[in-house]
Parts: C-alpha cells; structure tokens; sequence
C-alpha cells in the first residue's frame, strides 16, 4: 500500500490541515518507460499555496481529490525507462506520498552529490538555493560594496541569499520575525545586520542598518516589510520579487502604498523571478552552491517533521511562521 | 528690461498660476565665460511640477524667488565663452524668461536641425522625443509582433513612443483621455487602437485590445489606469515607469493595488527611467528621430501659448488636461 495525501477541498486562503486527508491506495504495477520512486523526503514549501489556488498562476491548480502536487527525494526502486536504475537518487515532482509511479519528465534532477544528504536537493541544493543563487544573481546583480536586504531573512531561500550575497563582496542585512531568528541570522547566516519587523520602528531600523540606500531588496514577502524598504532605495536599486508570503488574500486584491515615484525617482528596477524559466542554469548553479557547502561557506537549515501524518498541517505551519529552517518530512 | 517668471510661494499640489509672479528685471551684464541667449519658445512640461515640489526628487526644488527653472530654445546673442557665437540656436536651461545670462554648462546643445523649427527641440527633438525613444527602447526592449501600450498616449512623449513602436514593427494601443484624442491617436499617430479611460470598460477595451496580453506598458500616468494595466500584462512584460500625471498628492502617500504579485506571476520587470542618467546618448537619439521627422514618418503635436504672461497657469492647465499636444510658449 502507498500512503498519499490528498487536497480534499480548496481553501480560500492558505491551505489548513482539514484541506487535506491522508489515504492509502494501492501501489500502481509501472508501466512501460516509468520509474517507482521511494520517497525519502518530501517538501513542504510556501509556493504551494499557489499551486492550490484556483487563479491564475504560474502553474495550473493542483486537483481536488489528487496527491498534492511536491517535490520530493528519494531512490528509484524499479525502472522500465532508459537511462534509470534502481539505486539512482533522484529528485522531482514525486508528490506528498511514499511511493510515486512517474514518466522521466517529473524527474527534477538526478542527485550527483551522493556525499551530501538528498534533503538538500531539496533546499540548499534544490529550488531554495538555486533561486536564491540565479535571483539575486541574475536579477539582483549585487555588485561588491552594495547593501543587499533580504526579507525572510532566515528562511530556505533568504538565509542562502544572505550568505551568497556576503561571498559576492555585499553587506547584508536581514528583515526577520523575533529574536530568535535575528541571532540565528547575525550569528548562523553571516548577516552584517539584522531587524526584528515585529519589533517597533521598521523604517528607524533600516535607515540606521542602510545609510547608504539599499541597493537590493531580495523581496520574499510583499506587504509591510516592502512598504518599508521602498522609501529606502538607492538611485539604481534593484528588487528581486521571488515571492508574496505576507499576502494571503487575493480576493479582494490587497492595496498598499503606490511603487511607481519610487522606481522613478530611484530610477529602480523591481522585476518578478520564477526558477523554472531558468530550468537551463540548474546543473551549474546546484555545483556552485555544493561546492560552498562542503567548503563549510554556505550553511543551511533543516526543520524534519516524521512521518507523512505531519504534511497536512505543515503548509498551514509555514504561514504561521513556525519553521526553523527548510521544513522537510522525512517519510 | 527682462520679463522673468518668479516662483513665489511652494504649492501642496501642482502649481497654479497664484504661485507665480511675472516681473521685470535688468538685463545683466555679461561676465567672462557667459552667454546672453535671447530666449524664443519656454516649455512647460509635467516634470515641473517635481521639480517644484520640496520632497525628496531627483533634481533639487525651484527655489522660492528665484525665476521658474525650464528647458527653453533661443539664440545667442552675444558671448564671452569659447565656442559660442552670436546667432548660434541653442536649447538648455534658460527658465522661464526672456533673455538669460549663463555658463556654457546650461546649454543641453547646439541645435544642429537649422532646417526645423527651433520648437522641436523642446519636444519631438527634445526631452519628449529622446525619452520616448530612450526609455521605450532601453527598458522597453519592444520585439516586433509585441503589444505595446502607451499612457497619455497623445501627449508630447506617449505620441512619440506609439509612432516609435509602430516603426519597430509593434502593436500598439493608446490609454488617452476623450474622443477627440482617440481619433488624434489613431489618425494622426498611428496607433492600431485606442482607448478613452474617461469611457466606461477600461478593463474590456483593454482585454479587447491586447488579445495576447500587454508585452510593454509605456506608463506616463501611474493611478488607476496603470491599475488596468498590470493584470493584463503577457508572460516577460516591461513596465516603463516614465511619469506619474495622475498623482498630484503625495501627502498622505497614495495607495492602490500591489504590483508584486503580477510582476511575479508574469516574471514581469517594472523600471523607472529619467533621461538625465542617459545624456551620452542623446545627441544619437535626436539624430534618429531628426530623420523620422524629416521623412514624415515621426509627426508631433505642439501647442503654442503667446507671450511670457501665460507661463503662471500653463503648467496647472496640463493636469486639468487642457493642452493639445506638446505645451510652449512663444516668447
């Protein structure tokens, strides 16, 4: 039998634990030119609530009734494809369950970095760290001398963007939520500077951390944190905007202080970044990272939940800012 | 006796004329190095209005008591400075007067098109010309086939950047205001549509307009037209951030729908642009749009107000929308 978690209805907002059912199907015999994946461990990512919204998107709606759509690693236990073995370590779109029956097309990658656990391929090594590195490479273009402010400073893609934008010759200032997470930032992530937005004086302390203007705002969370920063750009800024996790309404459209006199005035860029477009860089981005990883430069955070009972409550968890890291099941 | 248009009191808005003082001043003497210009046409130009206000802007504000600073096209008429000679036509920083006394470094340059009206330096040649064609092909980065939507599509700089993206073999559609102004845009600049936001159905006509989405967003307005806009933008879409007209306070800064999640979704890149970060190119810019002019393939629209005593309400008179193509006066 092959446990999977089901989207059962579709949430208005962020998907909450009752969204969800844990069932037990029977495993599928594999066809012709398909693998059978043993998952090892599943993500749990802010993306997904987009993935299960039914508006327009970047990728179509995960169906109700069907295995919700994640990324997951694991081994290849049975192979009918070319190219595929079992004993292969593997990461791609395997979904929340523990055993997946896929064509090659859902596989992501074919984990290379056997010294390293495979959970990283799905975060430092995964989507996580690669956008962090394209993003603010391609996007961000942080040149050496520039203040860099990240927003989720701590989380998957914000502490790798940190400590990346800190190798390329930036000083770094993070925006994060509570002290725990300022010291995990100043003193595990390398951050020059580190704001506590839930603490008074947002603006006070980004004028005090930037006297210089900001030069890139690595923008994880849209709303008030951004609010913040705009006013603080440095002529020639540029805004990475790689996700919206403050915003959890869209219906009605959420309003907020207007952005167009300060990209003018600023003459400053503000530009959305989606990885799979950059699909091509993959490969050299994950050996760069993998590279600072085992030289001990980029360090990263793992938050392991047990057991595939823990997925239907742990998206719902991320939105109320309880993770420490890189939220994983192991399954 | 020089007549002088003297800013006197700093408005909360956009100027009105009760902000301005027409005077008579000596003529002064000319000191080593300077050139007496006999001004002929005085632009006025939405511009002014940040140029006016005391906040934080990309140029420092018009002083009080001091004559209204303003791009102006005359000629010399004597001159100490090396270089310059009598009967040379130049366009600079000359305010809003009759005659000025300046340092070569207030020319912007010799107006080499003797065969042309030295108005359109002020426009088709000038500012409006080389920012539409600058901004539109800089940060636009129109690909033939695309859609191009302009804001204030009739006015000195959205006329040009329609007629320019047409020749680059583009799509384009025009935001104006009226039915007089729909026909001009698609009479007189060529646009393939045009749209009265005063009209009902911005949403519609736009969706009606740009059946594959907006490829570039030409913006002059900000506000609630940019506001249609951006949900309709295509996959990849540049936004130009080239004006805010439709802002007149701020104080309380305005708000409206957030940007973040469309430039996201549709790995969009919104970015200001100010010509005066583009300067090393202009002399290029003015000759390209010379030929278009002289070939009939560029064509403007200048409305020429009579006399130094209509400067005080010619600039509010813009944002009640009253001009009808690019605003000067004849001196």
């Amino acid at each position: 039998m092959n446990r999977q978690v089901i989207l059962t209805s579709r949430p208005a907002g962020v998907a909450q634990a009752e969204n969800f059912a844990v069932i037990s199907a029977e495993s599928l015999p594999l066809g012709p030119g398909q693998l059978r994946i043993r998952n090892q461990f599943l993500s749990v990512e802010p993306a997904m609530r987009g993935w299960i919204a039914d508006l327009g998107n970047y990728s179509a709606p995960v169906a109700i009734g069907s295995v919700m759509r994640a990324l997951a690693a694991g081994e290849v236990i049975e192979s009918t494809a070319e190219g595929w073995h079992a004993g292969d370590q593997v990461c791609g779109w395997f979904g929340w369950q523990e055993e997946a029956v896929v064509a090659p097309d859902a596989i992501l990658r074919r984990i290379a970095e056997r010294d390293l656990s495979p959970s990283l391929s799905l975060g430092v090594l995964g989507i996580n760290g690669v956008t962090a590195l394209l993003a603010l490479t391609r996007i961000g273009e942080p040149q050496p001398g520039e203040t860099v402010v990240v927003s989720t400073a701590a989380g998957g893609v914000g502490s790798a963007v940190g400590q990346i934008a800190k190798l390329l010759g930036c000083r770094t200032v993070a925006i994060t939520g509570g002290p725990e997470k300022v010291t995990q930032c100043l003193t595990e992530f390398g951050y020059d500077a580190a704001i506590d937005y839930k603490a008074d004086g947002l603006n006070e302390a980004l004028a005090a951390a930037c006297p210089n203007g900001i030069d890139v705002y690595f923008d994880n969370t849209a709303g008030v944190i951004s609010d913040a920063v705009m006013p603080q750009l440095a002529i020639g800024a540029r805004v990475v905007v790689c996700g919206t996790a403050s915003l959890t309404q869209w219906n009605p459209w959420p309003s907020g202080p207007r952005v167009e006199r300060h990209l003018l005035v600023k003459r400053a860029r503000m530009q959305g970044f989606v990885i799979f477009d950059h699909m091509d860089l993959w490969e050299g981005a994950v050996a760069r990272l993998a590279g600072w990883v085992r030289d001990g430069k980029l360090r990263y955070s793992e938050e392991i939940l047990e057991g595939i009972e823990a997925c239907p409550d742990a998206l719902a968890g991320l939105y109320r800012g309880e993770n420490k890291g890189k939220r994983l099941i192991r399954v």
